[in-house]
């Protein structure tokens, strides 16, 4: 198994198709293509016409969606443990998936991934209503579905892969949050697998000006 | 169980989630807001904050998101047939989902949805682009996946619902496609719970200024 992916630094769909893999430990070989150059899209055309990471690629089975790429590990490697499994509970973090997938445009504009850029940012009003918006969703998880444990439900699942993008913008972008989100990014970032990811990103070389982007760290 | 969604005529989402209760004969109440009332911010701020339709109300749960809407009726009242059983072709028709879910901006902007009024119009080359791509993601399916049957799997799935409201927009917009693909959408126009929205769509009363939006028919 394959998974097609684009700078750690930069491309938060990737980390969620590599998280996914990385935490529930399923073997795979990783193709890192910088994204922009010549090869990424020579490469990218076997596997996908639409030309974005990630892609996972199974034997005969290519899938270009990052959730597509989850629920497929889920029900093919994981027996189903990927998503919590009270029903009512899916249902929410199926949901919140879901808002992720499509939302948050604001926030994504304003807040590209870079996890080595640290800045401050004036965001508009649309940016913090969806900053606040993830606030009120983990903190909602936390308290009502979370049962003491450290993750969104309870135990780590794709509701965590999701919004791990999320975490490293609101770390370098400075974002506050609620005590109960705080301790929750504090715990993603500090997850073995998301530091790695952030070690790799660091070694990355840059493809776009990062001076504008402040200091780098 | 309730769905909760906005005008037939202009709620390409909504339409999503109406279309898999009814075409898998699920029983349920519908509640119509109208969009832009001030009964729809009311109604709904009870069940999402997002203020988005469709919702789902199932007794304790409420699932504010048209995908997430359709896992969890094919997990909760279908035994899964609302996918291909076929676990690659399930996944390829969840990655053209969540395709459909997150991306084709160009032409949901310039497209919205208007089930009555028929139109010409200039596309950009993002829309068209958004076009020759749905063209051909159905066309692939037609030809690979649906073994000869009316749908693009087969059987009726999800993918079909989600491929819906974008029927609607194809005929009103007058837009052309290969053989294959206006076969298919000749064939989903037709399906009778596609046949009673139009028909419920029509009659309703307009809310944005449709002169614009050329003749109606």
């Amino acid at each position: 198994m394959k998974l097609i992916i684009g700078n750690k630094n930069y491309s938060s769909w990737s980390l969620r198709g590599w998280l996914m893999l990385k935490v529930f430990e399923i073997p795979f070989e990783e193709t890192l293509l910088p994204l922009f150059s010549e090869q990424f899209y020579a490469v990218l055309k076997d596997y996908t016409p639409v030309g974005k990471v990630p892609v996972l690629v199974d034997q005969d089975v290519s899938v270009w969606d990052s959730l597509a790429i989850c629920e497929y590990l889920n029900e093919t490697y994981l027996h189903g443990k990927a998503w919590p499994s009270d029903a009512q509970h899916r249902a929410v973090a199926r949901a919140m998936v879901c808002e992720m997938h499509s939302g948050f445009s604001a926030l994504r504009n304003e807040m590209p991934m870079n996890c080595r850029a640290h800045r401050s940012i004036s965001l508009s009003e649309s940016a913090q209503q969806d900053v606040a918006r993830i606030d009120q969703l983990w903190a909602r998880c936390l308290t009502r579905y979370a049962g003491g444990k450290p993750w969104l439900f309870g135990e780590f699942s794709i509701a965590d892969v999701f919004f791990a993008p999320i975490v490293f913008r609101f770390k370098t972008y400075g974002i506050s949050l609620s005590t109960e989100s705080t301790a929750y990014q504090k715990r993603l970032l500090a997850h073995p697998a998301m530091q790695l990811w952030l070690a790799e990103a660091l070694k990355e070389t840059a493809v776009v000006p990062e001076d504008e982007a402040g200091e780098e760290r």
